[in-house]
């Protein structure tokens, strides 16, 4: 038995290697669990088989001191193993991993808040070794500090590479027709074993997720998805919950982790790839496997247009395993409805991407994705970015990584600032005015106000949303340019406060 | 008796005048009704008081030919009269007067489409003589066809000063507290006696739709409104009838004339000046004293934000004496539901105006009111102008006319002409991709596409949407530099069509 570190910082990982059978398939054959115990609290968690005869173990303590612990298994030479180990304090960019807080918003475990301010870079992580590299120094020099990113290779416009490695034993049988119309999708025979994981895939994506930990980016990591050809979206319920509680024995020692169920759930059932009422189940096994309640939600495609504002389309948000709402619309109007009906954060995890491209999604000019951000932000949601330039090899950001060229990410960054500084934000929707016409207003704790004008252009506004008898200092925001003014006079809900009549303003108001 | 013209052309108006007691209260105790003849038809109008014992009876013919008349009174000398006149064909720029055409379009009763293109000056008619002059200069040169304006003068922010003329006879009795909370606007004690018509008033008024035809300009007149302080607001049921009577005798034959029954008749209803179940009646007088079925629509206030997307707020306009919708919000996304729940011409008569002023509904810049007529028109609605800029003298063309400044009305003009050139357009929403994600598209008759992509950029579409083994000639157009390029090749709907990847761009297909 190797314990990998005997002295493990709080929110750290522990790994329990062992050594087991190789005979037969250790993945259906051999159960493993461990008990972890500090003072009364034991905590429970799978073991997974890592290949050559290697078991592992692994672990997220999360309170300084003590820990002792023993092992499960239906294998005499892994059953009853004991061990301890010292859980230190954390330190430095370690502030433990992301929890709901005050409803809406987030933070670390030990406090500090956290404000998601996403990219988007599905299969970045299936991409070569050169363009991963790439894809890591602009991630390390961007404002993102959230990623979408999935799994499994994706197959669909500008992804028709076939990844290095594969997550099951096998290989891709044949081309379907390969057009990318969804009621094609659904691979009725797949040329991989879904009862052998290959263990190489997963330590890959295991070295990428520590590698964002270090960047200190949260990893919203996509369990499902729809654009397949290999049969990896249609393995079946038995394959879906075996692959669940494999992935959660890997990474739920992972801080930076986060559960994205699916992406575009509602299109797996339309490519017949996955029912709609098979996932209560599949999220049921998420929250029994994972030890450490790492946020939670599932992504729809439908963005309901003009005839379905009720989202009827969308997974039920509501339901109590679901942590926080994953939205794709682009409308950030309905952010105040949402929170009304969710009573969880909020974020739009699509709201179309910066970009140039044919489709609809992708298109976006730069302006508008960073009007999106601040009206998300000042109604009290978080919004996540994404970029679709097309360039001469097709490498495109959304999907692959790559560079960033986009005017929204310095802006994006400005915002993530303001937002950052000072004390905690917990932005709400100020008022019925937060969400009519030109204004998105929210307000924190009664004491900090952000409103935005996106593409109006008032010379002056009086603010009666505002506290009574309240007085703050205000800042005039140019979220363009990224300049920060202050008002020379102080501001009220009376106070007639002169704008310079040209769009992308916003105000920042502190209670004095 | 005179008759104006003996030789009338069509759709011009024939004015009888006559000789009749002044005593007592003309307006209430004098009737009088004419009947025109023509061949098999008989159509009966009402006639009016014009003050100083002349009573007057108008009538706009529908054919030429020869018509009589004969009046009806219950005084003497005004019963029975009998005369006759000759109706000619009409000639210029005399089409008729507006008619729906094609379920959600207009046309001209002989035939020629009305694209309305109308802009929003509620009482440039109340103003200085001097303003009034240059008011008229401006929509001379301005591109706009239809002019949204009020009966009533108007008391509001920017709108405190008295008319010179009142519609009643009588004066302003006191300011109320002065505010503009609309809880403080129901009148209770008027100084004007409703029962006594100010001809003068409504001479005036007969001058300005006058000159306003000779422009070319529909007027789409709005006989009630909330921003009172005088009364007229609240007149009570008999009062608004004998109003509604007396000003359909009077305006009904001119041929520019639209019955707007109420700008915003739900901030009526909330300032208690007119329950909303009065207008069912009001409605059904106008069109019973209407001999000529002008176009007829009833204005909301309540633009429904996130919670009310249901416009259940609106008047129903799906009853049949509402000729078309006019509708205030701001977002066109939902035109084509609005298409498919009424049926009739959509006309989003304000949607926030360009401006720079404190209100939300009057500071959107000039590229978002392009847009909005861009996105509007080519769902096959239309769209309507106003312009809040102040200036040093708070004359604002939203209210009180003057000087246009904006920067929207020339691309107006520039979209107004490429819907007028050419063959009749009856734009209707073109697939579920005309409001989805970027793109408004429309198709008039298969053989005449307009898609915008507002703040969009695109580096190519392929238009999948379009019909098949249709052939279209393509042009891309910059709706804010105005200018059209030929594209090189034919388009069909599998097309990969180059765009210049910047917002602001459309494209026109005509079928080869």
């Amino acid at each position: 038995m190797e314990i990998v570190s005997q002295n493990v910082e709080r929110w750290n990982r522990v790994e329990i290697s062992l050594n087991g059978p190789q005979v037969g398939n250790p993945f259906l054959e051999v159960s493993l669990e461990a008990d972890f115990t500090f003072k009364q609290r034991e905590i429970s968690v799978r073991g997974f088989y890592d290949g050559n005869g290697v078991y592992k173990i692994r672990f997220m303590p999360d309170e300084p001191g003590q820990w002792s612990f023993m092992t499960r298994s239906n294998q005499g030479e892994l059953d009853n193993l004991k061990g301890n180990f010292t859980c230190v304090e954390a330190s430095g960019t370690n502030h433990g991993p992301v929890r709901v807080s005050n409803e809406t918003h987030f933070a670390f475990e030990d406090g500090k808040p956290f404000y998601p301010f996403g990219t988007t870079s599905y299969v970045w992580n299936h991409q070569s070794e050169e363009l991963q590299k790439e894809t890591i120094l602009t991630l390390n020099e961007s404002p993102f500090n959230k990623i979408r990113m999935c799994v499994f290779p994706k197959y669909y416009e500008y992804n028709t590479a076939e990844p290095a490695l594969y997550p099951f034993v096998g290989e891709q049988k044949k081309l379907y027709s390969g057009t990318f119309d969804f009621t094609d999708w659904m691979v009725k025979e797949s040329g991989f074993d879904f009862e052998r994981f290959n263990p190489q895939f997963f330590q890959k994506l295991e070295q990428q997720i520590d590698i964002l930990q270090k960047l200190g980016i949260e990893v919203d990591l996509i369990l499902f998805h729809p654009y397949d050809h290999w049969g990896f979206a249609s393995m079946g319920k038995e394959n879906d919950l075996r692959y669940l509680k494999y992935i959660i024995a890997r990474l739920g020692s992972f801080r930076n982790i986060w559960w994205s169920m699916a992406n575009e759930y509602d299109l797996m059932d339309l490519a017949q790839q996955k029912k709609k009422d098979a996932w209560d189940e599949l999220i049921q096994c998420v929250v029994d496997e994972d030890s450490y309640q790492h946020p939670i939600s599932i992504h729809n495609w439908h963005n309901p247009p003009v005839h379905a504002v009720n989202n009827s389309h969308w997974y039920d948000h509501t339901k109590e395993n679901i942590s926080h709402v994953s939205i794709q619309h682009d409308n950030l109007f309905f952010v105040p409805k949402w929170h009304e009906t969710y009573k969880k954060p909020i974020l739009i995890d699509e709201c179309r991407y910066e970009g140039n491209i044919n489709n609809g999604w992708g298109n976006m000019n730069g302006k508008k994705m960073v009007q999106q951000f601040w009206e998300g932000v000042c109604r009290g949601a978080y919004v996540t970015h994404g970029e679709t330039y097309l360039n001469e090899n097709n490498i495109v950001w959304w999907s692959h990584g790559g560079k960033l060229i986009g005017e929204s990410p310095e802006r994006i960054r400005f915002l993530r600032k303001l937002i950052e500084e000072g004390g905690p934000k917990r932005l709400s929707p100020l008022g019925a005015e937060s969400s009519h016409w030109e204004v998105a207003a929210g307000i924190s704790d009664d004491s900090y106000v952000l409103i935005y004008f996106g593409d109006s252009q008032p010379i002056f506004k009086v603010f009666e949303f505002l506290p009574e008898r309240a007085e703050f200092q205000g800042d005039l925001i140019d979220t363009w340019n990224m300049t920060i003014t202050p008002l020379e006079k102080a501001v009220t809900n009376q106070t007639v406060i002169e704008l310079p009549g040209q769009p992308y303003m916003a105000l920042r108001l502190i209670r004095k």
